[in-house]
C-alpha cells in the first residue's frame, strides 16, 4: 500500500488509469507556484504544532514534522531542493520530500486539511508580505520625490491643463502632486491587508473538519488577527488577489503619468530634464540617439498590470462555489504584476535620484504663454470686477497680444487700461511669475509658503 | 461686452471662430453629466457662502446666489428645467441660470473657482452618496440571505468542489457564504470613502488661488473630514473613481457567481431550487419554456461593469499632469457602473425572496456520491490511521462501490474491514449525512452549532 | 384567448404569476434595441414573404403582413411609432403593432421563427450596414490626410523614436503612416464582414424547424451569400460581433496615437500645428487657454471602445450553448462603440481639415538635434567603414558636439576627418536635411520621390 | 576602438556613463525574445544575401556571414549557445556572437538595418508560423468533433436555452456547432495573415535608409508576398499582434464554452458524458473525488488570453509615432497566449478522444422537460391555428401537465382536444422524440439528414 502512494498521486486510490503525460504537463503548477514554498512550510510548521497540541498526532511526531520540514526550508534556501513536475503543485513536492525524509508521522501532516486550505493561506501570507513590500517600495519612491522637491524648491516651471501651459508652479509641487499620489497607494495597500489577514487553514475541502481542530491557536501561531468565518466562502474566496492587483494597477497608472511626463520633458522640445546617462539606452542605428527607455518601459508596463486584473475578474466570473480548477490560474498574474510593479517602483526610485533638472529652460518656459492671465483676471475680481467680465476682459488682452506677437508683461500701463480702467500700476507685481506663485497661498497651492510646509509635512511622514 | 457673454462661450475672449456644431455636439456633456446637478448646486452654496465670509462677495450678493441656486435645484427636481448642450456642461448651465435669474452677483460665483475644481468636488459628492446608496443595498442582499439561511436550517445539499459533488453541507451554509462577500464588499466600500471623503474645492484650475479662499469653511459647509493636500494632484485625481468601480466589480463578480449557482440549481438537471414565476419569463417560440433572466443578465452584466474599470484604467494611463480632457470620460462608466450595480442588487434582494427550495432533491442529491467519504477518511485517522494510508484506502473503497454500483452506506461491516481491520460498527455514525455534517464543528465549518452561530451573529449585525 | 394573449406575455401559456414590474424594467431592452427596428422589418418582410411562396401562410395574409409592417415603418421614421417597455424588446413590439394592426395575419408571422433568430438577423444586418459606413468614414479620414500630405510636400520636420529626435522626415511622409493604419482597418472591417454575412433566420430556437421553410430563398431576399450551417452554433454566435468589436478598437487605437501627436504638437513647447479655433475650447478660468479637447477626447475615447471590448469576452465567457440571456447585453456595447467610432471618425475628418502646419517651427526643430547622424554613418559605410564602427565613430562625433554646444553641420572638414580620415569634402551634401530626406529611396521611405510615389497611389485608390 | 565596442553597448558611442545593471536588469529582452533567434537567424540571411547583391558587402563577407550564422543557429538548436543579458535582446546577442566568430564582416551586417526593422520582421515570422501551427492545432480539435459526431449519430439530448431543456437535438448536431466555430477561427487566422505577411525590413530606423537596399528581393528570399508602404507606419505597427491576439482570444472563449458544458456534463446532475481517468484528477483529501481539472483550466485560461488582449490595446494607446520602448511590452503577452492556446488545443483534443456518452441518461434527460412542446405548436400551425394561438394553447398544455405531474406524451388525446378541437392521432408522432428530431430538415438543423449532410462535408473538408 504505502509503496503504491509513493509511486501514484496522492489521491490515486479510486483511479483506473494513469494520468496522462500531456495532462500533468497541463496542470502542474510547481514551475510558479514553488516561489510560495516558505509561506507553505511556514503553514505547514503551524498546522503541525496544533495538531500536536490538540492531540492529533504525538509530540514526537510534530517535532519529526519540524525537523524535517526545516530541512526542507534549508534545501529550496539553498537551490538543493528539486521540484518535480509529477507531485504537481508546491504543496504536494514539500510533503511528499517529507516523507521521504521522516516517513510515517510524514503521512499525518494533512490531517484536517486541504490543498484547498493550503493554497488560500500561502497565498495570503505572501501577499501580506508583499503589501508590506510595496509600501517600503512606495516609500522609497517617495522619499526620491520628497528629496528631489527639497533641491528644487527655487525652480519654477509651467503648469499644464490639456498639455498646455495654463500656469506657472513650483517644480517641487509638481514633484509633491506624485507623493500625494504613491501616499493614497499605500494606503489602498494597507487597507486590502485587511482583507488579506484572514487565516483560512481548518476549512478543509470546503465544509470545514470533523476532526478537533484548534483555529485559532493556528491563527495566533501566524499571526492572523482573525479565522475566517464561512468555510465554503473561504475556499473560493480570491477576493483579496483581486483587490491586491486593482491597488497595484492604480500604482502603476501612477507611475505610468509619471513616466510619460519624463518622456515629454526629456524630449528636445522640451528639454526641462535629463535623465542620467546610465539609465538610457542609444539606437543601434542612430548613433546620437540617447532614449528614455525606462520611463517608456514603465509606462507600456501598465498594459500587463491591467492585463492581469481583466485576467483574474474574468476568471472568477460565473464559478458556482467552492473551489474551481480555475483559481489555479490566479497565481501567475499576481506573480507577474508583483515583479512588474516591484521592478518599476525599485528602478524608478533609483532613475529620480538621477534626474537633473535645467533651471534656464523652465523658467523660460514659464514666462511664455500668457501663464499669468488668471492673476490678471484675479487682480480685476480684487478691483470688485465680477469674475465672469474680469475672464472676458484678458481673453480679450490675451488676444490683443497674440496678435502683436507680445507678453502680457510687455503691454504698457495705458495699453492694459483700455481693456479696463481700474487697471493700476499695482498689476505689474501681478504679472509677474514670482508674484503669481507667490500669491496661491491656499491650502495645497502652488505659493512657496504652502509648497514648504506640504514638504515638512512629506519629510516628517518619512522619517527624513 | 455682458451680452456679448451671454451669447458666447464664458471662455471666448481669445477666440476669432466660433465652436464648430459637430465640436459642440462631441465635447458637450451636459446629457450625461446633468446628473450632478444636485452635487453641483450644493458645491456653489458652500463655495457661495465662503466667498461671502471671506468678503469676496457681498451678503447680499451671496444671498441673492443662495437663492437663485435654490431655485434652480427645485426647477431641476420638478423637471422645468431645460439644460442646452451649448451650454456644455452641467456646470455651465446652471451658472447661466443664475446669471439669467439674478444678474450681476451670478458673474461672481465662479470667482476663485474652476470647472476642475467642480466636476471633481461634483463626482466625490455623488460617489459618497453611491457607497452609501450601496451599503444599504449590500445589506439588503444580506438580509434576504440570512432570511432564507433561517428559514432553511435544516436543509442539507451537496458541497461541491470542481462542480463534483464533494460532501455535504447545510444549505444555510452556502447562503452564508454569500453573506462574508458581500460582508467585504461593503468593507471595501467604507474603506475607498477615506480618498473620496476629501475636500477638492480651492485647488481652481490647477495651482490653487491668489484669492483669500478658506477650504476648510467649505470642507466644514459640505462635511468633508479633511481637504486635498497637493492642488495639481488633485485636479487630474480619479484615483477614487477608479477604486469604486473595482470594488463595484467585485460585488459583480460576486452576483454572477450567485447566478451562475441559480442558472445551475433552476436546470432540470439539479432542480434545486424554484424561481418565483414573476421573476423568469418564457419563450416566443417554445411554450413549455420557463427561463431564469434575471440570473442570467445579472450574471452578464459582469462584463460591462468589468467592462467600465478597464475604459477608465486606459484613459488614466500615460496622461500627464494635471487636467486633460480625456477626463470627462470618467463619469459615463462611473454612471453605467452605478446604475447596473444598483439595478442588480435590488433585483436580486427581490428574487431570492421569491426562491424556493426543494428540499427532496436536495436530499437524494446529498445522500449519491459517496459524500463522506472524507467522513470514512476522519475516522480512521481517529484511529491513528496516518491520514495519507486513510484517504489511500478510502480510495479504494470507493472505487469498489463504483464497480459494485453501491453507495458506501450500503457496504456490511465485513466488506468495509477487509480494507481496514481498524473499522467497527461506529462507522454507521459516520458515514451519514447528519453525522457528517453535525461532525463538522471547526470554527466556520457546516457543523449545525457553527451555522446557528454565524447565523445569530450575522442577524446581530443585520439588527434582524 | 386572444384577449388574454394582447394584454400578457407572448409566452404566458404557463406562468401563473405576472412579471413582477422591477422585472419587467430589468430585462426589457426596447430602450436600446429599438435602434433595430428598420432591419428586424426587413427581416420580417422576407420571412413573410418566403412563409407565403412556402404556403405557410396565404397570400392574402401575406400582403397584409406587407403592407402592416410598412406603415409600423413610416410610423417609426416618423417617430410616431411608441414602444413600450411591457413588450420587452422591438421584435414584440412591432409584432404587437403588427397585430393590433392588421389582426390574425399578423399572429402568423412567427411561424417558423424564434426570437433568437430574430435578434441575430437584425444584429447582422445592422453591422453589415456599419461595416459599409465605417468604410466611408475611414475613407473620409484617409482623404483628409492625403490632401494634408498633397499640400505639405515640402515640408519637413523630425522624425522620433523614443519621442526623441531621430531623422528628418517629411510632414507627408509622416501623414501617410496614418493613411496605411486606415487602409489596414478598411481591410479588417472587409474580412469581417465575411463572417458577419450569414444568413441566421431558420435556425428557430436553437435546433432548426418542423416546418417547411426555404432559407435560401430569405438570405437571396437579404442579399446574403450564404445560409448558416449548423443552427445551435448560430444561436448562440456572437463571434462576428466581438470581432466588430476588436477591429472598431484598432480603429481607435490609431486615432488615439494621430490623437496624442495632435496634442504633442499643438503644445507651446512643439509649436508644430495650429488646430483651428473652432476645434478648439478655452478655460472657464484662465482668459489665455486654448485647449485641443477634440483630440483629448477621441483619445480617452479609445477607454470605453477597449472597455467595450472586454465586456463582450467577458459576457461570452464559458457560456453553454446555445442562447443564454447574458446575449441580450452584448448590443448596449456594440452600440456605443459604433456611434463612440463613428463620431470620433467624423470629428477628426473635420478637424484635420482645419490644421495649420508651422512650417518654420518645423524646419528649426529639424535642424536640431544632429538628426543627420545616421547619414553621416551611412556615409562611412559608402567608404567602406564597417557599420558598427561608423555608428561607433559617429557616435563620438555626436558625444564631441554635444560637449561643444554645436551641431553635425558646424563642424569643419579637418574637425570631422580627426574622427574618420575618409571623410572628404562631400560629407556636407550628406548631413544636411535636404540631403538626408532626399537619399531615403528605399521603397516606402521618405525620399520625396518614394513619397509622391505613394501619395500618387494613394489619391488614386481614393478617387482624388 | 574596435575593443571598446566589444565590451561596451553597441550604441555607446555618444555615452559618458555605463548603464546601471539595474537598467540592464530591466530593460533586457533576451530572456524571452530569446525564442524568436531561429527567425532573426533567417532574416539576417537574407538581408546578407540582398546586401551582397548590392554590392554593399563583398561575396567573401556574405558568405562568411552565412556560415556563421548557421552555426549559431545550430549551436542555439544544440542548447550550446549562451545568451547573455548584457547584450539586451536577441538581436544584439546574435550579432555579437557573429562578430566574435568570423570578425570584421560580422560588423557589416547590420548595415542599412535597425533593430527596430529586425524585431518587426521577427515578429512576423514567428506569428506567420503560428497562423499555420493554429490551423493545423484547430482541425485536429475539428477532426476529434468530426469522429465524435460520426460516432454518436443515434444519440439524442436535450437541446437547451438559458439551461433549460428546450427541444430534442442530435448529439452529433451539437458538436458540429463546435465544428463551426472553430471553422471561423481558421477563417480569421488566414484573414489576419495577409497583415502579418507584409515585409517590414529597409525602413530602418523609421525613415528608410540612403544606401541603396532592395527590399523586394528580401521578400521573395523571406516569402513575403509583398513589402510594407511607409517606414514609419511599419516601425511602430503592432496592428497584426492585436488581430492575432484577438482570434485567439476567441479560440479560447469558444474552448471556454465547450469546457463549461464538459463541466456540467460531467456533474452528477447531468451525468451525461464521462472524461477518462487520465484527463481528471483527484482530490488530497475526498478519496471519492474525480475532477475535470482539464476543462476547468481551459475555461479559467480564457481570463490570461483576454488579458494578454487588453494588456496590448493599453500599451498602444497613445503611443506617438514610430517606434517606443512601450513596444517591447508586446512579446511576452503574444508568446504567453501563443502557449496558452496552443496547449489547450492539444489537450481538448485529446481530452474528446476520450469522452464517453452515456446514452441511457441523455435519453432520460431528453424524455422529460416538455420538450417537444414547440413541435406541438407546430402541429397546430399545421392545422391552420394561427402560431401565436398555438403557442398560446400549448402554454396551457404544459401548465396542465405541470399541474398533473405528467409529461405531454402521457395525455389521453381527449385530454389534448380539449385544449383545441384540431388535434387528431397523429399528433402522437409528432409529440415523439424521434419524431421531433426526424422533423427539422430546415438547412442547419437537427433533422438526422441534416446532420448526416454536415457531417459528410465535414469530413471532407478534413480529408477524413
Amino acid at each position: 500500500m504505502k509503496s503504491k502512494l509513493s509511486i501514484d498521486k496522492p489521491w490515486g486510490g479510486r483511479f483506473s488509469e494513469k494520468t496522462a503525460a500531456s495532462v500533468e504537463a497541463f496542470t502542474a503548477s510547481v514551475h510558479f507556484d514553488a516561489r510560495l514554498a516558505k509561506y507553505d512550510i511556514a503553514g505547514s510548521r503551524a498546522h503541525a504544532r496544533m495538531l500536536a497540541k490538540q492531540g492529533l498526532i504525538a509530540t514526537h511526531e510534530c517535532d519529526s514534522i519540524l525537523q524535517g520540514l526545516e530541512e526542507i526550508n534549508t534545501e529550496i534556501e539553498t537551490g538543493a531542493f528539486v521540484f518535480r513536475p509529477e507531485y504537481e503543485d508546491v504543496h504536494m513536492n514539500i510533503e511528499r520530500a517529507l516523507v521521504e525524509k521522516i516517513g510515517a508521522p510524514g503521512e499525518k501532516l494533512h490531517t484536517a486539511r486541504s490543498r484547498n486550505d493550503q493554497v488560500n493561506l500561502d497565498l495570503r501570507l505572501y501577499l501580506r508580505d508583499m503589501s508590506g513590500r510595496f509600501t517600503e517600495l512606495l516609500r522609497a519612491v517617495q522619499k526620491e520625490l520628497v528629496v528631489l522637491a527639497r533641491h528644487h524648491l527655487d525652480y519654477v516651471m509651467p503648469g499644464y491643463t490639456h498639455l498646455q501651459r495654463a500656469q506657472p508652479v513650483l517644480v517641487s509641487h509638481h514633484l509633491l502632486a506624485y507623493y500625494e499620489m504613491f501616499g493614497r497607494d499605500i494606503a489602498r495597500m494597507n487597507d486590502g491587508l485587511q482583507r488579506i489577514n484572514v487565516m483560512p487553514l481548518g476549512c478543509a475541502a470546503l465544509a470545514g473538519t470533523g476532526l478537533p481542530i484548534d483555529r485559532e491557536f493556528v491563527a495566533r501561531e501566524l499571526d492572523f488577527p482573525v479565522v475566517s468565518a464561512n468555510s465554503m466562502d473561504t475556499v473560493g474566496d480570491r477576493d483579496f488577489v483581486v483587490e491586491f492587483l486593482a491597488a497595484c494597477t492604480l500604482i502603476q497608472v501612477h507611475l505610468s503619468r509619471l513616466s510619460e511626463e519624463l518622456v515629454l520633458w526629456a524630449s528636445q522640445e522640451f528639454n526641462f530634464v535629463e535623465i542620467a546617462d546610465r539609465f538610457c539606452t542609444g539606437s543601434s542605428i542612430m548613433p546620437q540617439k540617447k532614449n528614455p527607455d525606462i520611463p517608456e518601459l514603465v509606462r507600456g508596463k501598465s498594459g500587463r498590470v491591467t492585463g492581469n486584473l481583466m485576467a483574474l475578474l474574468m476568471i472568477l466570473k460565473g464559478l458556482p462555489l467552492t473551489y474551481n480548477r480555475d483559481l489555479q490560474e490566479d497565481k501567475e498574474p499576481v506573480f507577474d504584476t508583483v515583479d512588474t510593479v516591484e521592478q518599476c517602483l525599485a528602478v524608478v526610485a533609483e532613475m529620480l535620484s538621477g534626474l537633473r533638472f535645467n533651471r534656464t529652460n523652465l523658467e523660460k518656459a514659464t514666462t511664455a504663454g500668457f501663464m499669468t492671465a488668471t492673476d490678471l483676471a484675479d487682480y480685476l475680481v480684487k478691483k470688485e470686477v465680477p469674475f465672469r467680465q474680469a475672464h472676458g476682459i484678458v481673453g480679450q488682452v490675451v488676444a490683443y497680444c497674440i496678435e502683436q506677437g507680445r507678453e502680457l508683461t510687455e503691454l504698457a500701463l495705458d495699453e492694459l487700461q483700455s481693456f479696463s480702467p481700474v487697471i493700476g500700476e499695482d498689476v505689474f507685481a501681478v504679472l509677474s511669475i514670482a508674484g503669481s506663485i507667490a500669491s496661491r497661498q491656499s491650502i495645497g497651492g502652488t505659493g512657496v509658503h504652502q509648497v514648504k510646509k506640504a514638504l515638512a509635512q512629506a519629510e516628517g511622514a518619512l522619517g527624513l
